[in-house]
């Protein structure tokens, strides 16, 4: 059985949803963040960049959030890959972009000890978000054709835009700004994979 | 006929590196960095993200390297993402590692200004680059197996790979704590690919 490591509200909760879109039977495992359980040994066994998620496999842990799904589309839950290989294409764009530039902004709220030392670098990392949380949602807004980022059917990358959007009141953005992604939003909530993984507490 | 818009000694040098291995016909369309042209409403009309590497394709242009390296393979490179679909995982969980950790902890080297605003930030981050590219070399010399990262074949972790372990010495890395990534960019560097990505001026 596929085993998830999952702390509340991070972006691990995208694992969960698509294993739930798959009707997949799994087993969560809690990493307690708040007791600085991802720091241990005994975690970093499992993953030693000490993050979630990761997915315990027959063929052995997967980390990257963006791995994993397509891991997951390919074995276990059909139908999330675009056929085409352009529209498969503007999936990934989106999915680097959340990965690459969109979680990393998030991230400098409560994670500057990443990339400075000096406390007074992380308040004013921490200070920028709003900023560039908000610019993201603009970029991403004028993608959404809506209901779902590519129209009628949900993707991989809904799925991990979904997670990061409940993230942006947190981030001080302006979600009534943004109607389509608002839209978005509600129209991920309303899916039985997502209401699955709130009741399970992967949103936090 | 695909066009890539690209600068020297950034991240679309894999790009590049990827045309190259499938002998595709490609157009290298070079933007003034050292002018700011990313941020002109030229190129944003092209990439409204102002970065690169995008491509022009038939079908609209592509953006994000992990996207477009992905877009290639399906359609004009074969032979660089492994079948079995644990190998696909295993290639991807190093591309979202490059995009979304190894790449931005790189970036705060010179682009602090994106997640802060005050100098002083910009020079505290600095810093701390050659530890965190320390701390990524050290995660990826534990990956490869050799010579290329998943033994004797070349996919398109690889070529990303490749183009970030050029930036290592200008970070601050010494390389020769790293044997394996020292002897896999000497491999690649010796792949005709890459010898026609340099000789274009794409490794900077």
């Amino acid at each position: 059985m596929l085993k998830l490591y999952w702390a509340p509200g991070t972006v691990a909760s995208a694992t969960g949803i698509v294993l739930n879109e798959g009707n997949v039977h799994w087993e969560g495992l809690r990493v307690d963040f708040a007791n600085g359980a991802q720091m241990q040994p005994e975690y970093h066994a499992v993953n030693p960049k000490g993050r979630v998620p990761a997915l315990a496999t027959p063929g052995g842990v997967l980390t990257e959030t963006g791995a994993i799904l397509e891991y997951l589309a390919a074995t276990a839950v059909p139908g999330l890959v675009p056929a085409d290989p352009l529209q498969a294409a503007r999936m990934r764009e989106v999915m680097y972009y959340l990965a690459s530039t969109m979680h990393v902004n998030h991230a400098h709220k409560g994670r500057g000890s990443r990339w400075a030392d000096d406390e007074r670098s992380w308040a004013d990392m921490k200070a920028k978000v709003p900023e560039t949380m908000t610019t993201s949602c603009a970029y991403i807004e004028g993608l959404i054709v809506g209901p779902f980022l590519f129209g009628d059917d949900v993707t991989l990358a809904d799925v991990w835009l979904f997670t990061i959007s409940c993230w942006l009141e947190g981030d001080g953005v302006d979600v009534s700004c943004f109607p389509k992604l608002a839209a978005f939003r509600e129209a991920m909530n309303a899916r039985p994979s997502v209401r699955a993984a709130r009741e399970k507490g992967l949103m936090g």
